[in-house]
């Protein structure tokens, strides 16, 4: 978050794993708030686990766009899709500098994914003090176009049981005609940093005394009631892995 | 969302209203979904007044960047902010043109503001046809730093309303060397969409008597029990407005 707050507790309910942390590079290290940010492999994949949307940017003619899309997660490689029509994916599978039909591989497209989720409203004293508690991840990289069939399929699955773990396997898969409508990039993770604001709030020693609330208010994301689709045959329960939720 | 989901019910909720519509242009009349496109001006600000998170894209190096940050907005105006020292904000204030005293009109920067809510899990009987309902609004346009002294007091009371409505009346305003060191961009609604799911389940009818279950997992955030400072003096009991949330 870029807001204008100090110093506070980061990622202290996160500690460090064992898995080898991303190596930060010159974009991937925070102008701001450097003490908030982790490479953490471990606190990054639940961060990007646990959200539906990433938030996509791209350039085009110059110009940065940011579009909301699900994705998914195969160990160090995310997966997003989208119609053969959409327009990160035209792009990430234009081959502008194609010279011959050996020089086959696209150039790819530049992207920035962001995951974020919002976790309370910090409400300081000071109008400056307040802020939100957040989880965020930044990946910065080029995402390619998947052409192999079988890594389609992988990545497809994972898109799938991104939305409910499982239920790839309880669903039809897609068909021919379905694949060749579906184009899918790959982003590997590899330029990543989280950042991570958690605890209470920040306030100077001199507005402590002023009457006004102060606290943090948290944001909890819950499941409703599942509606079931108007032709379901009355005899499909709801399966145990959607129950749970 | 860029899933490839076929045509589906769309901004049925959110119906017109009497305020004139955003003019659609070239980058923001989506090249797929178009069904689900809306410009109609209530809609946008409904989808941006419920989120405390927007995600900014701007190019760094010819690189796309996406941060997550707080906003607020002012009728047509959207503001975000951060440190003076931070990146977006320090390129909007670049004027790499200027020539002289007069040429004092800094070029602003380029940007894409983004903004979604998750409102459910589609889950159809094909992995093809899985989705999310959300909403969403996409902002084209050009940020600049706002210079006026009203109208950065304005835009940071916005701000912090933005989080809780009322709050900056409950709160210390930014006193003379916060202001200082906190930057605001200001960017107007002019060039914006919004895009909607709603509804149930989209399904090829030869899949509708597979034996998978089918329909919506609603997701709806909730506010957890607020948790005071630890230095709050007991006397100082929750207010109405926070109460109420």
């Amino acid at each position: 978050m870029s807001a204008p707050t100090s110093a506070s507790t980061s990622t202290s309910t996160y500690g460090p794993t064992d898995e080898p942390a991303y190596e930060p590079t010159d974009r991937s290290v925070p102008t701001r708030g450097r003490p908030r940010a982790s490479y953490d492999r471990a606190l990054v994949h639940a961060i990007l686990d646990e959200a539906y949307v990433c938030h996509l940017g791209f350039v085009r003619d110059g110009a940065p766009v940011v579009l909301p899309t699900l994705y998914g997660r195969v160990g160090e490689r995310l997966y997003v899709h989208g119609s053969t029509g959409s327009r990160p994916l035209r792009m990430a599978g234009e081959q502008p500098g194609r010279r011959s039909e050996q020089d086959t591989a696209a150039p790819g497209l530049p992207v920035c994914l962001t995951v974020t989720h919002v976790d309370g409203l910090v409400l300081a004293r000071s109008a400056f003090h307040h802020s939100v508690n957040y989880r965020s991840v930044v990946v910065h990289g080029t995402a390619h176009q998947v052409t192999d069939p079988e890594e389609k399929r992988t990545a497809l699955d994972a898109l799938v049981d991104h939305v409910v773990p499982g239920r790839s396997y309880d669903s039809r898969p897609a068909n021919a005609k379905e694949l060749a409508a579906t184009a899918v990039l790959r982003l590997d993770l590899a330029e990543v940093s989280a950042k991570v604001r958690t605890g209470g709030v920040n306030e100077e020693p001199e507005d402590l005394a002023l009457p006004h609330w102060a606290g943090v208010i948290p944001l909890v994301t819950r499941y409703g009631t599942a509606v079931p689709d108007e032709h379901l045959d009355p005899s499909v329960a709801l399966p145990d892995y959607l129950a749970a939720l």
